[in-house]
């Protein structure tokens, strides 16, 4: 395998061998990696000495079941700290196949032009680009698709990233042409620092990825592929009613944050639920049922039709759905299904840009509950307006400009979807990830509240340190391989769905790892990171909640108590 | 004296003893004192735990030449760090002389009411205001003058401070009913967050300054007016030109940041110069000499008149006109004072929105050069518009807002007048002070380049942590007598000039203080602020001057060259 090096500055492109100490690297492991060796700390996220970084994981390109995530590494221009962030669609897949085991574009052109880069068995071209600059992602991947064929994949950035907004997201291309995202930390801006507008590939007739043992290789997917069918989670709950299965389950729980995080209940909870969305899916003739990339045996994906049967949006996440819907204080599923569309195609982060709306609402920029204000201060990010401006750089940036106190970040990163004075445990892993709020960081959710893996009250703060703490590990590990972070729950639940990964890495590689090299791995990767950002002027002050979660939350009114030194555990790995 | 406790919460006034710790302070060794003790480093600026202190300096209300100074101080919204922010104007003195040590404001109210506080010889009492929200700072100072009658000190805080930008000041009222102001650091934003839009200050009948040795007092106020009268830069240069004296004298040193930092000088210097000015200011009849307090020999102050001899502006600072005029490009002084009287009027710092008017420019919003595009940003903050906002909170904030990389500023608080790399001591002051970039708090400009206290090469590093050092501690403690700073040229030449401060000091509170107790006075001011920023979350890698000073500077083709670990060295008290 290789990687390859862009650079941008001189416009050059070099293959170069995967030095030894990467070799045993894919996804986050390699972008974190490789941003912890080569960029500077300090450096400013936007300028020359920043470098994008694309992996796919370790068992991407591979049968194995939901294994087509690809991670993207770099300097965030929101959180200031190391970034990864990861994505489906059928990006990584292609990449793998091609031989490649990361892509590193590093320095900046001179002058404004933009310009492409195209993949394929011959390596990688750069070339410029003007046809498709200011267009949305949606248009993007059609005149893509049309131009070099449906299958081509494609990784793109939308107006919010040619803005340098620090909310911008890389977007790749489904396996329907519907529209992925490595959402978080503003990594489309980075992509457009270096102006490239997108990303084709085109893994025909590819090497492929070879595996060192193909019979044992095999006998790993069949029982990974079973465990997650017979789990109720991935196998009943995610593939009927998406993610958004969750809104019920937190509003019960009291977890769901309404109104800018002052309660935990949403009285419109049932209009924006998953339950409810599946009946308006059927009804419209959309589809409840989608994968994200191929390979993927849990399908939470769907397709949501407008009330005329006509295409609105795919991939309609939970978390989305809690952001324009209770944080805003709306329950109109087709209007925040419109916003998804919308964040779809500018390339924004929908968790990020639906708390900043929240915060603007905060400041009395609108009232809570606004849907059509919402929409349009959507619109304002898509056309560059300053108030869009600030809207696309984040729920922090917009507190700071309307003087609001009350905002829900950590390393200026939104908080999202579970509070975390309801659900404690996610708390943690907000305060304490390098990434800044990251649910998908260590997901506790899973234990506090579905009771997978054990059962940790989310009322208190006993056992969550730990659990964040493993699920952190767990979770850079699944993340270093490729796999989608749904099935942490299987492997949690399932000694022989975790046996089973390791047994197709050991076949893949020729290797004979076992399942303490795995959390080695994890552990490893958190380590790099947490350096990475200290170096960058991090300091456990930077592991905090805000303030304001001191106030107590309805209905359990309990609050975020733990001390600085109590989270600080969560990195004694002894 | 006392200490006043103003709790905002509650809407209680509280006149309290001075504890034994602080009674030896004033000033900013008193404002920094209070916060480091009563401020949780890690609160939100604008959130009910941070605090704003008043504190006229030691020296304040007595008859010592330019001792008329009063320190404000809390966590500031703008760097995140400890501020103190120092002014002239009416306020300091008649504070000292009716007996208050200090004037602390905690909580916030509840509700949407705003209030005024009125300072007499009776105390201090909260009233609600109406009338004069909304107002700038001249139709408050207007207003209230022609209430409470001409004499009346007024604190106040314009449209700018109402809306919560991080960039606004706090402005007083000067003898001649203009306006001076505590600029940096976004006090005027923590001021409304109290909902104070003014504080006035009357000190009839007050008890006054008692003085320990009334004639020792008396020989020390002489030895040091004879000394401020003498030298040449506070006897001749100041008085006649004012600061902007300075234009001419960066410029020729290239050291006159120009165009967003990219040249050291600025080819309509001329225009904009002191010596311009100063004809300017003659033919129109304005007053070219000025106080900006009672008891002030220097009167650096100016009335600045428009062609038809109306007063449009006073207190024309050099960094004003640098900010609105090189480093925007812009060369036309009737332009640059309509910008200083906005600023004043709308209660913003001048050097903040100058460099994110230049930063606006490099990132495409207007062009360099453009007087009236430029006027017009600062209309839009004067409304409240989201552009407003963006440029109103300060150079970082619109840097990223418009995804610019050359943004000049320290602990995100914009860099003044004065190229780090061609001068160089300046360089390291704004690097490592505990404030984020500010001349003020060492001014190694006048060793660098007016040749005052000894001579240090601009342009090269040697001695220029040292004298950055030395500057910084007697800064601290010159600041702390409620000094202005000006008085620092003439001490650093002249030894009777220190010891008449030593002498007066002593004087009035009957002490047997030495040269090595004001330093050790400055350091120990210094640490304190240096440990709040630590348990703010500020490391080493926060003393640092912004990537693109990498860049070489014309005409002297130098760059910023210092490393963390020298830096770090100012610190260094041994």
């Amino acid at each position: 395998m290789k990687i390859y090096r862009i650079n941008m500055s001189d416009l050059t492109v070099k293959a170069e061998d995967v030095p030894g100490e990467w070799q045993g690297l894919g996804g986050r492991a390699l972008t974190s990696a490789i941003v912890a060796k080569e960029v500077e700390p300090a450096c400013h996220p936007l300028g020359k000495k920043n470098k994008l970084v694309f992996a796919p994981g370790l068992l991407s390109g591979t049968a194995a079941p939901n294994s087509g995530r690809m991670s993207v590494g770099a300097k965030s221009p929101l959180t200031g700290g190391i970034k990864e962030s990861n994505v489906g669609g059928t990006a990584s897949q292609k990449l793998a196949r091609l031989g490649i085991k990361a892509i590193i574009i590093e320095g900046l052109p001179d002058g404004t032009k933009y310009y492409n880069l195209h993949v394929d068995k011959n390596g990688i071209k750069i070339q410029e680009e003007t046809e498709l600059l200011g267009k949305g992602n949606y248009e993007v991947i059609d005149t893509l698709s049309k131009k070099l064929g449906d299958k081509t994949g494609v990784i793109t950035i939308g107006q919010a990233g040619e803005y340098g907004l620090s909310s911008a997201n890389i977007s790749v291309k489904n396996p329907h042409g519907n529209i992925r995202s490595a959402g978080r930390g503003g990594l489309g801006a980075v992509m457009n620092s270096k102006r490239i507008k997108y990303i084709t590939v085109d893994d025909t007739d590819g090497p492929g990825v070879s595996i060192a043992d193909p019979e044992k290789f095999k006998q790993g997917v069949r029982v990974f592929a079973d465990a997650l069918k017979k789990h109720p989670v991935t196998g009943e709950g995610l593939p009927k009613f998406g993610t958004n299965v969750l809104i019920n389950i937190l509003n019960e729980a009291g977890g769901l944050p309404t109104r800018n995080f002052r309660m935990g209940r949403f009285e419109g909870a049932h209009k924006i639920s998953g339950e409810f969305m599946y009946d308006t899916i059927i009804e419209r003739k959309g589809k409840p049922t989608h994968t994200c990339h191929a390979g993927c045996v849990i399908s939470c994906s769907q397709v949501y039709n407008d009330k005329d049967g006509n295409y609105v949006t795919a991939g309609f996440e939970y978390e989305t759905i809690w952001g324009f819907g209770a944080v805003c204080y709306i329950d109109d599923l087709d209007i925040i299904a419109q916003a998804d569309r919308i964040c779809d195609d500018i390339g924004i982060d929908t968790i990020e840009t639906a708390v900043a709306v929240a915060v603007a609402m905060e400041g009395g920029l609108l009232e809570f509950g606004d849907g059509q204000g919402m929409l349009g201060l959507l619109r304002e990010i898509e056309k560059g307006t300053p108030l869009g401006r600030i809207i696309g750089n984040g729920a922090s940036f917009t507190g700071k400009a309307f003087g609001v106190t009350r905002v829900p970040t950590v390393k200026d990163q939104a908080i999202p979807a579970y509070d975390p004075r309801a659900v404690k445990g996610i708390g943690v892993t907000y305060a304490t990830t390098p990434m800044g709020a990251d649910h998908t960081a260590g997901y506790s959710v899973a234990t506090n509240i579905l009771k997978v893996g054990g059962d940790i009250s989310p009322l208190e703060k006993g056992g969550n340190v730990e659990l964040s703490r493993d699920l952190q590990v767990a979770t850079a590990a699944i993340d270093s391989a490729g796999l989608c972070l749904f099935v942490a729950f299987s492997m949690l639940d399932n000694p022989e769905a975790f046996q089973a990964v390791v047994d197709m890495l050991n076949a893949q590689y020729g290797l004979n790892l076992d399942a303490d090299d795995i959390n080695e791995l994890g552990r490893s990767v958190l380590m790099t990171e947490r350096e990475f950002n200290k170096a960058a002027g991090f300091t456990e002050k930077d592991d905090q909640l805000p303030e304001f979660f001191e106030e107590e939350v309805p209905p359990h009114n309990t609050t975020w108590d733990f001390t600085g030194e109590e989270l600080q555990e969560v990195f004694n790995f002894k």
